[in-house]
C-alpha cells in the first residue's frame, strides 16, 4: 500500500430507516466499510450501497457486527469464538453475493462497533476474526486498531496468514500506549478541520504524534477512519482529502 | 440429468431448537436444501449443516426464505420483486461464505416455503428469483414446482438464461393439472412407504401418474422432494432410495 | 366523542434510527398511536414517546403491526386470526407496562399500515382485532377507517362488545364509496395547506365531501389521521388545529 | 410464603419449534416462569403457555431476557440499566396483555439466563430490575439468588420496595459462599433423583447444607428452580414434590 486509505462506515440505513450521508461522502474516500445487516442494513440497502461504491470506484468491504439492530452492535455481547467465526462468513457471504450483481467483490474486512473493540481486547476473538478471513479468502485484508505496539495483532495475523491494515484516528487524541483517549475526558474529539487534517497528514507522511501525555507515538498508519454521520464530517473528510492531495502516492 | 435426484429441506434448527433428523436422512439424498437463516438457522447450525452434507457428498442448495423466522417461512408476505431478489442475493452469499470453510459451495436455489408458493403464481416473483441466480452464478439451476403444463417457467428460465430442475413429490396427490390436492382433501397425502416408493419408481421412470381425477398425468421430474422430519419419513426417504437403486443411472 | 380528534403515528424511530418529529407534532394533537415494536420502536424509544405524550397530555393508543421491521409493516403479511389477535394482546400489553411508568394507561387501539389495510379487507381479521380489544379491556376505541358504509364494522363492533373510532383523512381524495383514492391516480393526495384545513373541518362539522367522481359523499368521522413526518406535515396539522378551534367542543 | 414454592422455566418454545415437556411438568409445580418473546416463545406460544398454566392453578411469572433469540438469552449483553428496565416494562407488560385474556395475570417475575446473572454480579442491573417491578407492580415478588450473604439484595429490594424471593437449587453443588460450583467441576450438578429429593427437603425444612468445601452452609431459600425439559428432570420434579408432600405447609 503506498498511501493512507480513507475508511468510512457506509450503508447503516435500515429498511424505512435513513442514516448517514453515503451519496455525500463517498467521492472523498476509499474504502466503504458496508453494513451487512446485523447491526444495520438490509438487502436493498446493501444493493443501493454497493451500487453507490462501484459507481465511485471504492473499494468494497465487509462490515460485520453482533447481531443486534437495536443496540446497533454497539453492546457487548458474550459471543464464543465459533459464533463470531461463522457470523463473519455469513455476513462477507451476504455483502459478496449482494456485490456480484454490481460486479464487485468484498475486498477487505473491518469488524464493527462491539465486535471491533472485543476483538482487539481478546485475542480468542481476534483469532476467529482472522480464521473467517483465512477460510474466506485470505487475500483479504483485516482492518484493525494500531497502537502502540502491534506486535500481538501481527504476529496472529502472520500465523494465520492474513493481511494486516492498522486503522488510525484523525479526529482523536492518543494516550501514550496509542489507545483512544477516553470521549469523557477533555480533549479526547477534535473537533476542528484544521487539526484534523493535520494529523491525518502526519499520519499519513509517517511522523509520529504527540500524545495525551506529551510524548511522542509513532503509529503504523494503513488507513485513516473517518465519518459520514452529517455535513461537518463530510466537511473535515474533505478537507483530509485535500490535505492528503499533494503526497506521494 | 440422468436420474431424479432426492431432495430434502436440511437444516432448519435454530439457536437452541432443534428440527429434522439431519444426520439420519442424510446418507439417503442427493440434494441437501440448507435454510439460510431467514426462515430457519443460524451461522452456527449453517456450519455444522454444510460440514455434514459435505461429509456425505451431498449437494449443497440455498434455502432462500422470506424474513419470518415466527412463521417459519410459511406466510406469505407482499415482498416486491426488488425486495425478494436481493433477500435472494444475501441468503445465497450468506450460504456460500459458510461453504467455503468447508470447501465446499452453493450448487443450486430452491425457494422455502411461502416464497416458493409465492413464486409459482407470480411471474414477477418468478423473474425477481431467476434474475438473482442469473446475477449470482446462472450455472446453479432453480428447483421449481412441476406441474402438467410448465412452458411459463421453461420459456421465462431460458430468456434469463438459467438451468430450471422440475420437481415432483412422491407423497402427495396430484390433480389433472398437476396441481397438488390440497391437504384439505381425503386423500392428498400418502402415509403408505410402498405407494409412495411406487409413485416415486413411476416418476423416475417418466411415467405418467393417475391423477385425483383418474385422468393420465406426464410430470417433468428432475428431483424429487423427500422429508426428514420424523423417523417415519425418514423411513419413506430410504424405502424410496432402494426403489430407484436399480435403475439405470 | 364530542369533537373530531385528530391521531397522529408516533414512536416511530428505532434504536440508533430517528423518524419523525414527534416533539414538534405531540402539541397539536389528540391522540398518538405509539409504535409497539413491531414494525418500529423498542423499549427505551417506547418510555421516551410515553413520556412526552404524559408531558402533553395527548391520549395514546397502542399502534401494534405485523413483525416486520424491515418492512415497517407495511407489507401484508398472511398471518392467522389466530396470531393476529395475540400478537395485538403482546403489543397492547407492552405498551402499557411502559406506560405505568409514566403514570398512564393506553386507551385506544390503532392498527398500523398493512394489519390496517387487511383487517378493513378481511372481516376475520378485523374479528380477531375486536376479539383482542374486549379480552384486553373493552373499554379501548378502535380506530378504523370509515367508508360511506360501515355497516359491517359497526355490527361486529356491536356484536363484539367494542367501541368504534371511524377514521377519516384530510389530505386524500375519496372515490364515491369512500375509499381513498389510489396515490397513484392524479389528484390522491391533498398538498395545499388550505385544501386540507376546509376537508378536515367539514369532516368535523359533519359536512358530505365531493368525491372523486363529484357525487357527495357522507362520512362518519370520529377521527381524523394526521402526520408528523417532516415540517411540511407538521405545518398542517397546526392549520388543522387553528380550523378547528373555532368549532364548538 | 409458608412453603418452598417450585418455578421452572415454561413456554420456551418457540414458532415452529418445540422445546421443553411444559405439559408434563406444569401438574408439579407452583410458579411457571414464561418466556416472553425476547429469549424465546412469541404471541401464539404465550397464550397457549398462559391457558396451560391457568388450567392448572399455577402461578404466572414474567421470565424476560436479553433480546436474543438465536442465543436464547445465554449470552451476556452490554445493556445499559436504561435498557433493562424498559425491556423489562415491555416483557410484563406483554406476558400481562396476553394473561388478561385468559382471566389471569403476571404475579412474580425471574430474569432469564444472562440476564439473572447478570444481575447477580452488577447493583445497578439490579437496581434497574427492581425499579421496573416498583413501577409496574411493587405486589410482584422477584425471584433471585440465595448466596450465604443476602444483605445487599435484601436492602436494595428494602429501599426500593419489592419483594425478593430467594431462589434455591436442588440438583446443584454450592461452594462455601452459595454460589453454585460451576459445571465444570466435577460433582457440580447431582443426576441422582433421591441426592436431589433430599437436597430439596433439607432447603425445604430450613436445614443448612454441606457446602464442596465440607463446610455448612445456611441458605434462605423461598422458591426452588426445577426442570422440564426433558423426561428425566420431570421425574426429578415429580420426586421433589412427593418429597416435599409431607412437610407443613
Amino acid at each position: 500500500m503506498s498511501r493512507l486509505l480513507l475508511n468510512c462506515d457506509i450503508g447503516e440505513s435500515f429498511g424505512a430507516w435513513r442514516m448517514g450521508l453515503d451519496a455525500e461522502v463517498m467521492p472523498f474516500i476509499d474504502c466503504a466499510n458496508i453494513a451487512c445487516g446485523f447491526h444495520a442494513s438490509d438487502p436493498v440497502t446493501m444493493r443501493r450501497t454497493v451500487a453507490l461504491a462501484v459507481a465511485h470506484g471504492v473499494r468494497i468491504g465487509a462490515h460485520p457486527a453482533y447481531p443486534d439492530l437495536v443496540g446497533f452492535g454497539r453492546r457487548s455481547m458474550a459471543c464464543s469464538p465459533e459464533e463470531v467465526e461463522n457470523m463473519l462468513l455469513y455476513q462477507i457471504g451476504a455483502l459478496d453475493g449482494i456485490c456480484r450483481v454490481e460486479g464487485s467483490r468484498v475486498s477487505y474486512l473491518k469488524p464493527h462497533g462491539a465486535l471491533y473493540n472485543d476483538m482487539m481486547r481478546n485475542p480468542d476473538l481476534l483469532r476467529a476474526v482472522m480464521r473467517a478471513i483465512a477460510a474466506y479468502d485470505r487475500q483479504l485484508p483485516l482492518m484493525l486498531m494500531s497502537t502502540r505496539d502491534n506486535t500481538v495483532a501481527e504476529s496472529l495475523a502472520r500465523e494465520i496468514g492474513i493481511t494486516p491494515w492498522f486503522e488510525v484516528f484523525a479526529d482523536r487524541a492518543y494516550d501514550s500506549a496509542g489507545r483512544l483517549v477516553s470521549r469523557t475526558q477533555p480533549g479526547a474529539v477534535h473537533h476542528d478541520a484544521e487539526t484534523i487534517a493535520a494529523q491525518a497528514l502526519a499520519l499519513a507522511r509517517g511522523e509520529p504524534l504527540v500524545a495525551s501525555d506529551g510524548s511522542t507515538l509513532p503509529l503504523r498508519a494503513d488507513t485513516l477512519c473517518v465519518h459520514g454521520d452529517n455535513a461537518g464530517s463530510v466537511a473535515a473528510v474533505q478537507r483530509i482529502r485535500e490535505a492528503l492531495q499533494g503526497l506521494p502516492a
